[in-house]
């Protein structure tokens, strides 16, 4: 089933509007087409609505926030909830700064979010309005493992259910939950966080996925997790430098089949 | 006499002053310097007219345009038509917003340019005053293909009259023209619209080309257009990654030479 | 030595805020994290400081700067040496603009720096108040060579005199002084000439090894610029594309290991 949330993907070619950063955002860009979608990056105030209007789902990723962008997030935000497209957010950082972790909770209460995709240092500050990030990545106690795979599933989906969404909260293993349903998901590869912007990748394919599948906003973000760990799987050689990984990492998104991605996911569904 | 043009380039180094976008901004910076330019990147206005003047072109992309940019690509544009030097528009998703198309109107009418290069749909959308592009792609209609090569040749040949300028309208099959010539290039692969940026990169080597041969515009853009498209055709490898295209494609552009461009452009010339 | 500093940097992981250029921030947070760093890019002004006050180390790089992002730099600036942590400078492009010397001289008087990383035409022009900057790259008359290495290690002496800083002025031979001691070191390889940002790739590698080695800023920096050479070298076989060899330098900044930097370094050691 989740094959053919990537086929749809691949079928409708979604348009998906980024408002993100200027670090990784030529890598959103090459993986939103390399899973099947086209991206567009547009931030100015004057044109944020009108451009989310022509697309099928619009990411907002705080990565390299400032004031003119923060207004057209809020814009877009607001236009996408008042067509009914899904809205991803990455709450890049929050809690690492003053900035990061306001902006985050005046998205959170001016726009409607369908999935929440971070790191579990973000989701704890959003979720308890406090958090200690380490810089963009999840403190250490923060980081989801096995360990701690209990109390982070029942974090995620306590946000999940609080503000009517999904949470994707990514890290050795990924939680995806909404009210209902929790995903535990398996994929991935250690090597994936010695490179920068797989989680803001993630955001974009999360948002090529739910654009082409917006009643199934749950299985699509799902998938979308699952497709890109395995893509970090697969890239992984023994040996292999960082910057060949990414390209490869790429490389398999693009690649990835429906029956490929079927055969490799590695998910526990919890709940109904 | 194409390989000279790109011969000038790698012998004169020309510096190519870009105000462009910040998604493919590193693949354009690296490109230029791949077919023998140098890129500088500086889009502030404070110094916009100074580093126009000391360079060999100016390249302008309104990709992901705002209200800052646009006063330095005003300023910027005045200044090399000030000095003589060719000036290369690039109208990314013009009629995608009316930000867009207005602001492509404005530069138009204040700044005279040697080349626009963009797609059908943003030819049709500057040519009219009106277009439907689909985020940053031509819509299906709009786009360049063997059906419809007379119409796409005469609609790109009234805008080079009308602008007294040269048009570079790329697709499938790509047209070159000014009043008198029209070129029509068959070059390139499908699998170029997989990754983010050809285009933009096609109007950095344009930049490059003509600020290298300004005596030649019509030449040098025509050559720019062969090279780029020579390149995708030369990455292209059966079941390669989409990533790992993106690499083939500035690789081969940094090992072109005269002799392979020559021997592999697919040109047809129309008129004088 | 060296080798112990880079270990020191894979046992940290030295948080490295970054105010630096679009056009090759995704390469300059690559690196980083290649060498053993993670990158924080936060440009605001509202969060500058507070992201400083978290990070082992502060990059300023003026490749693309704007009015917004020099108050920022400013701010953090003061900030970092407030709390005593190194800040490196990389001013891109000085003399190339009254905007770009302006900012550098304004950056010193009112920052202290424990480097400055740039070629011979931007430490020329803020030794002299004056230079000839061809673009971002230096002028030839300036870059550093055999011929002019000696003049060139004085010059580097006097503004680390003047400065009261470590200066690494690169180019086919890199100086690394401060007041007492200097480095020569010849490593590196013609050919990183060819793509864009290995100056700011090294600048952020800097970041890193001051970060974790604050108490040795001296040889922090001639070890980051040994590095960088010595994954140039590396990198380099005959043939190679650009793109490809990009890909290679911040492969094997990845794979680098203080036995191997040990083994390779070209490093001169003149004065104490």
């Amino acid at each position: 089933m989740f094959g053919q949330l990537l086929e749809n993907v691949r079928r409708q070619t979604p348009l998906v509007h980024h408002i993100t950063n200027y670090v990784t955002v030529n890598d959103c860009a090459n993986i939103t087409l390399a899973c099947g979608g086209s991206p567009i990056m547009a931030d100015d105030v004057l044109e944020a609505e009108e451009i989310t209007a022509v697309c099928q789902s619009l990411v907002i990723n705080i990565g390299t926030l400032n004031e003119r962008t923060i207004s057209s997030m809020l814009k877009a935000g607001k236009k996408a909830n008042e067509l009914g497209r899904p809205v991803i957010f990455d709450p890049v950082g929050a809690g690492a700064s003053k900035l990061r972790t306001e902006t985050a909770f005046r998205l959170i209460q001016e726009v409607h979010f369908s999935v929440i995709r971070a790191n579990g240092s973000e989701i704890k500050t959003i979720l308890q309005g406090c958090g200690s990030t380490k810089g963009v990545d999840a403190d250490a106690k923060d980081a989801v493992s096995e360990i701690n795979i209990r109390s982070a599933a029942a974090s995620a989906q306590k946000l999940a259910k609080k503000l009517d969404c999904v949470v994707a909260m990514t890290g050795a293993i990924d939680v995806v939950a909404n009210a209902d349903t929790t995903f535990l998901i398996r994929n991935g590869h250690p090597f994936m966080s010695k490179i920068t912007g797989t989680g803001c990748m993630l955001s974009s394919v999360t948002g090529a996925f739910c654009g082409a599948n917006p009643d199934q906003v749950l299985d699509a973000a799902a998938a979308a997790v699952c497709a890109m760990g395995l893509c970090g799987q697969l890239a992984r050689r023994e040996g292999i430098g960082t910057a060949s990984y990414r390209t490869g990492i790429l490389d398999q998104m693009s690649l990835l089949t429906p029956h490929k991605l079927e055969g490799g996911m590695l998910l526990e569904r919890i709940g109904k």
